[in-house]
């Protein structure tokens, strides 16, 4: 039997571990969990050593566990962490790394009171998001299906983008859709947003119904087999204002320089200055309140991020969305946002919905 | 103009910090933040001092959280902790709590590294979770307004019950039917399992079609307003087997003996334990692999716990599950779950929809 894509994986993060000076990791985030071991529950504990990994789960999960993953497995009728020590101290382990920006104080606080005197705890940073950042083909086709997901269900909750529904019952068709189509969920609360709502970059939808002469934005994603995609379409219900259709052309054209910057070895901050400027030739740079996009995969916001200060070169393999958006108080606000593939040449926009100003 | 029901929160709050031998608290859980100021952004720092609170935020938030929210508010450029820190520096604060069990490890890193000289941080434990475990006549109309939505919901979806549809396509309806009628959002995954998948307290919804013969479990949750609500009911396609109306009989007595023993002052670990006699009277009890059930509110999990070591005593205002399951494997497994409102009297079971197993 060939190894399966999770024990790779664990291999990798374990041929990494002597290069950080570690002898051990537990891993605590629970996408990392899933990524390196199949598991879906919501509370586990992982060990990595470069001979073994063990999971930790609790009862409710001991026949998930066994079916989801290939690793061993230790079911804890108390706390994980106390099982996952008494466990350490039978290994030659000194330096066990963990998860400082993904544990939560007491669990770390529980880890280290009981640990063996031999041992001591060390934080370590982005070792699994590091791996999850470059992905492999079975994961780009997973991403690409759920990509495909969305855009299909846009396309067929379309008839529903009509004046007088609310923004709530829009935002259920496009979930319903999506669900519909086979996505797991969701991958976060979908965001319509009309009127001078849109300026809100992370609003919920309300009860507001959708009125003529107003923007409205959507900002939605599916899960697929774990695995998340990304989008942001505009549409005007009515003939657009001038001042709709200058905003949803210079963050087109933003959008657009972005995506055409990215390729392997621009660093992300680069590809986040490109929408930037173009956006500063507008006038419009101090309405853009965020960062160009994101890493996407297990995750819809991970590794690497798309902003001023994330000097990461992008490398083939990477996932990430590409989404500027400019926000005017009272007025409103316009994003648009693919989810852009890096290949080895450049990359591959894998959002096929067209981005113009929807007009309804 | 009357204090808001938040300000009102943030006033209780204040009023107990002084008998945790605290000067401030600094919050970082997102229901908490939420409960005390009304803030649903993503990204947020809560410092509640007993003359004021400040809300820390990034830009993405900024119109939002002057429209949700209050109190102070501080929009961050840079990271939260650093501007959190410059305001403590200026107010005379020697002991500030955290919540140790709602903070990363690398936050509490960040606040504990700069902190002025004078001061010190000390773990605080669940001082908002405590204040949220006993709700409000208006968070109790929120979550029964949420219950009401559940259950209208779950009739709704009832016709799609029927050999041959997948599980996930009963799981989209299941929640399709709640944001129509006004949820924010399902609670949590909704979980549809049949046969032998039954047996998996918390399985995700697959591709596999509902058979004959086959017990059916739905376990679902609304939110409204916030506020969560969380059902699960069964089913069973044909006539029901003995072995599956033996199951879901003790299951059932099991939930109403545990229901019938809620009342202020009983001890959550005795509710639990009534319902553990009844499924060990019927040698069912090793099946039986979680808690009776939990607290839900602004989440679906919080105080009080209704499980073996929970000491807790029932407050009337408290609201909570009553959920006793047992899981077969490779048979199935039966759970029947309400969501009860604890009264000065005794209690109120807020779900309405029917118990029994529902023959389809």
């Amino acid at each position: 039997m060939p190894p399966s894509e999770h024990s790779l994986r664990r291999l990798r993060l374990a041929a990494g571990l002597a290069g950080e000076k570690l002898d051990a990791l537990i891993v605590s985030a629970l996408p990392n969990i899933r990524y390196l071991t199949g598991f879906t529950g919501s509370n586990a504990l992982l060990l990595v050593h470069p001979d073994t990994a063990i999971l930790f789960t609790d009862p409710r999960y001991a026949i998930q566990a066994a079916e989801e993953t290939d690793c061993r497995l230790r079911i804890a009728r108390g706390p994980l962490p106390n099982l996952l020590l008494s466990i350490l101290k039978r290994k030659p382990v000194k330096t066990v790394g963990f998860e400082k920006s993904r544990i939560p104080y007491d669990l770390w606080e529980s880890l280290d009171k009981d640990l063996p005197s031999r041992t001591r705890l060390k934080p370590a940073v982005g070792l699994v998001e590091q791996l999850r950042a470059v992905k492999s083909p079975i994961e780009i086709a997973s991403i690409r299906r759920s990509v495909e997901i969305l855009c299909q269900a846009f396309a067929a909750a379309l008839p529903t983008i009509r004046h007088g529904i609310r923004e709530f019952e829009l935002a259920a068709e496009l979930d319903h859709q999506m669900r519909l189509l086979g996505a797991d969920q969701p991958a976060f609360e979908t965001i319509v947003a009309s009127g001078p709502r849109s300026a809100l970059p992370h609003a919920r939808p309300t009860s507001k119904t959708l009125d003529y002469n107003e923007l409205l934005l959507m900002d939605m994603g599916a899960h697929h087999a774990g695995f998340a995609s990304d989008m942001t379409r505009m549409a005007f219900l009515g003939r657009p204002s001038p001042q709709a259709s200058l905003l949803v052309g210079a963050v087109r054209q933003a959008q657009a320089a972005a995506v055409a910057s990215v390729r392997p070895g621009v660093k992300a901050s680069a590809v986040d200055r490109t929408a930037r400027d173009v956006l500063k030739t507008a006038g419009l740079d101090r309405l853009f309140t965020h960062s160009t996009g994101h890493g996407l995969g297990l995750e819809v916001h991970e590794s690497p991020r798309i902003g001023k200060r994330e000097k990461t070169p992008l490398q083939a393999g990477m996932v990430v969305t590409i989404e500027p958006g400019v926000y005017m108080k009272g007025f409103g606000g316009v994003r648009i946002e693919d989810t852009v593939l890096v290949t080895e040449t450049g990359c591959e926009v894998l959002t096929t919905t067209p981005k113009e100003l929807l007009e309804i």
